[in-house]
């Protein structure tokens, strides 16, 4: 079976095994346990991580409310760290949480850049993989604008219907921007 | 003086007068007057466009209220197109619209993969960029999810304050999803 690793690079560009290899050695393993912090607020993020294994969210407290946001969710195969964090190179925004025993691929920012300067096909995955991700945050964007609670949680489900199944519907509430009351309400529907 | 669009590109990649000679030569110049459409919903994005003069805005009309929302605005030496359908090349869901006479530069699909394909610094600052254009989407979204109106306002008025005076308030007032008396009343103040 195909790397996931390499199946989410080769949806842009095609890599021979030995650039595989070398794309792969640029990364190391994590494994973290459920409840524990892949980033804390404040910190200096170093690296940007490759889920192999498990969920994770990336959430900001309310200093006056104590109210949770949460921003982005992650599961196999996809890529989180706190983006702004690791693209500026300034501390933490937000602090990012795995929500059950999490198996991570790293990739420090330095071999990142390596990597796209190395191997063209990665740069090239890297914008590609970018300009995409810019544009489902828009639509989530269009969505948080112009949607009405019962839309923007009918197109969670139906765009995430792994994820309404495996997340405490309290934390969808904090990521849709709705109550928990409101979300109850939804889900018995 | 520097060609702006030689400036934006060497905030990530310094090229030499040859590279931007090369570069330049993949764009195409664009004139449009004021109230002009440079995307309709339903059209096919050949282009993306970078802001030479003027000023413009996407945006979507709801078709059942049909209130508009506004998705982006750009000014002088900002890129904007129908990001989505441009990058999947679908047809577009939004319009965009000329605010101001508006000279921009045109670059195709193919032009833009081609100039990433032969030019690494190319590829590069479209990565940089959009990774850039992530976070600073990322933002809107967290204000958006977690500041009241008038921590959206003064937000805006402080990111933008060119846009603030420039751009009508009833516009303004579509993009940061507020109605039309509140944005009045936190102009007067």
């Amino acid at each position: 079976m195909l790397h996931p690793l390499r199946s989410h690079i080769e949806s842009v560009s095609q890599l021979t095994d030995e650039e595989f290899e070398f794309v792969l050695s640029h990364f190391t393993p994590v494994k973290l346990k459920k409840h524990s912090a892949l980033v804390r607020e404040g910190d200096m993020v170093k690296h940007e991580y490759f889920v192999m294994k498990g969920c994770l969210r990336s959430y900001m407290t309310d200093a006056d409310t104590g109210k949770e946001y949460t921003y982005q969710f992650a599961v196999e195969h996809w890529w989180i760290s706190e983006r702004e964090a690791f693209v500026k190179q300034i501390p933490a925004a937000t602090t990012i949480e795995c929500m059950e025993d999490c198996e991570l691929l790293a990739l420090s920012y330095d071999n990142r850049l390596k990597l796209g300067r190395e191997l063209w096909k990665y740069e090239h995955y890297l914008s590609t993989k970018s300009a995409l991700g810019y544009v489902a945050l828009q639509k989530r964007l269009q969505l948080l604008l112009k949607g009405s609670t019962k839309e923007r949680f009918e197109n969670f489900v139906q765009q995430y219907p792994h994820l309404y199944n495996r997340i405490p519907k309290s934390i969808i509430a904090t990521y849709l921007g709705v109550s928990r009351e409101t979300i109850s309400r939804l889900y018995r529907k």
